[in-house]
């Protein structure tokens, strides 16, 4: 078991990383006093599998607790969801200390999140994540946030939990391509802040994806003490610090956009725009072509996609250009001088960003662990 | 014109108290790097009387500007309100730095402060309050609210506004029975905490109540002071140094309750509920009869009511204890031991919130001014 502190003054938090740690969280909540009546978010596949151990831990330790359900999509993220749930749990809130559990992915989190936040002013909140995306990125940071029509994440808070719990053992639950996800962001994690990490990913991938338990504990802990970092530092995102978090997002935005959000998920997308910006890199001068490989190797054994398929580049350079204009800066690259080592560019040439596209569009399948 | 700081680190503002000040709002914000395009919440009667103002100044600084028209009714503050506002602003952010501006009283204070806490996570937000209520009270401290089927104000987040401009011209547009109900508010300040302030307004409630410049900036400076000192050690009300501002509270929200939340508003109400508090400080043997006429006779002259009509004391009685319930704490009053001076008192036996009620309910009205 890892205990990764996220320093926030008053709003400081612990993250715990472990196998199996989930029978202790009575206990921990007990001692951290966050309320009597535990609000449980999830979805009906983690409750499914997962449900029981919560269940029984929290009993054991004196709470109340009600499961509130929602489905696994960006749909739960509506405003209308939202309006549903704070609602239940009004309702669920009567006499004692309420507090909520986030207990799924990204999805249950983000909502979770927000709605801990905003219910009488923010009442207490615990992440419990059960994808390995959430474990490394999404749980720790004190980002939430719900969709509009207008779009995605575009109401929300800054708003930290009281503790993470990322157990190992919740991953059982998970598909081959949720797992691949996950290790799109820890490879991000390695190459823009942890050689170690990066050397040891290249030797234990396939552990990791055989979800043996110390390589999970070994790579969420490291992941986790990297993010926790960035957010300790700059818990807002006004200092520019959590920036290089984006590495592969500006393509990968665009990738997501231009395939309207269907083929290829969050993570996958990312996965390729971190190919693009690597390309950018290494036409830039800044990388040599043997870090590259090594890095789309890595991406490639992790069972990630390493190629756009049936998306033009052009439809993906008009995707960013909307983007662009849409945030009113110009256009910013998280780019890579070697292995845990970034550089912020603006204004990257419109032909290298084609060239770059172009790279991932066209370049064969690697072949795959 | 009267300067205040709150003081709360990074999120620490001013309020600006005077005569004719809005003219000086577009410098002041271009000063302050807000952003370049204002969103301003409104209502239809406060912009009609007072909009032309606010427009020529953001114009003239060079500042874009849309009023979104809410209606000034509780109605507003629901979540389907809250849900198209926020849309309505996402259309209207399309390039630039938008920023949220918050024109009318306690109404539209709320959602747009709750408005401006959530979109993006956070864009800054303007209050420039136009009721007295707001000037003295609600703009300052930073709680915003929305209102769910299951209760008022159940969701809303803490969130500083970056400038409170308190123009005392604004408040023409004000009619009779709102301007009472900020002296409502006014009086408490005086009594809970400003025995100077009390002698003032004995000596000058016809030059408050007549909208007299020099009056009201004295007065508002005044009470701002004391709340911003009260928002500055306690911001999130965790230290229960706030309590005190509920002098009033606990009998108001019940007679508010009792009476549908129709017949009182809720400083109406409020000033009913300090003449019950003040009858259970007597009756404990903490005030003296005096001082309870003095402070009573002030309410009346304000134009408040002090005397609850058409409600049994006996369904005050009891929508005081569904309150108790819900809120699953013993009862909590906050005591007057003299001008200025609190004593916070749990548990009040029944006899003498009774007693208290009906005192209230019985006496004769008072001569009004």
């Amino acid at each position: 078991m890892k205990i990764i502190k996220v320093n926030l003054r008053e709003r400081s938090y612990n993250i715990i990383v472990g196998n199996n740690i989930i029978s202790k969280l009575g206990r921990h909540l007990k001692r951290m006093r966050v309320g009597s009546d535990a609000y449980v978010i999830t979805n009906p596949l983690v409750k499914n599998k997962c449900g029981s151990a919560l269940q029984e831990t929290l009993k054991k330790s004196g709470f109340k607790l009600k499961f509130k359900l929602v489905a696994d999509t960006e749909k739960s993220k509506s405003i209308e969801n939202l309006s549903s749930v704070i609602r239940d749990l009004a309702n669920f809130d009567k006499k004692r200390k309420v507090f909520v559990i986030a207990f799924g992915g990204g999805v249950v989190g983000d909502l979770a999140g927000f709605v801990a936040s905003i219910y009488k002013r923010g009442v207490p909140l615990v992440q419990i994540p059960t994808t390995l995306l959430a474990q490394v990125d999404s749980a720790i940071g004190g980002k939430t946030a719900v969709d509009l029509k207008e779009g995605k994440n575009l109401v929300g808070t800054f708003y930290q939990p009281r503790l993470v719990l990322s157990d190992t053992t919740l991953l059982k639950s998970l598909s081959r391509r949720q797992l691949s996800c996950g290790m799109a962001e820890v490879i991000k994690y390695a190459v823009i802040k942890d050689r170690e990490l990066f050397a040891y990913l290249e030797k234990h991938y396939k552990d990791v994806l055989a979800l043996e338990p110390a390589a999970l504990e070994y790579v969420i802990s490291r992941c986790s003490r990297i993010k926790a970092e960035i957010v300790s530092r700059d818990e807002k995102e006004k200092k520019g610090l959590r920036t290089i978090l984006n590495f592969g997002h500006t393509i990968g935005h665009a990738i997501e956009a231009a395939a309207g959000y269907t083929k290829y998920n969050h993570a996958e997308a990312v996965a390729l725009g971190m190919i693009a910006a690597l390309k950018i890199s290494q036409e830039a001068g800044l990388l040599n072509n043997a870090v590259l490989e090594k890095i789309l190797s890595l991406i490639a054994k992790s069972g990630l996609p390493v190629r756009i398929k049936g998306i033009s580049a052009q439809a993906i350079i008009n995707a960013h250009y909307r983007d662009k204009k849409f945030s009113g800066r110009k256009n910013m690259f998280v780019l890579l001088e070697g292995i845990g080592r970034t550089k912020i560019a603006q204004d990257v040439p419109l032909h290298l960003i084609k060239q770059a596209v172009n790279y991932a569009n066209n370049r064969r399948e690697l072949p795959s662990f």
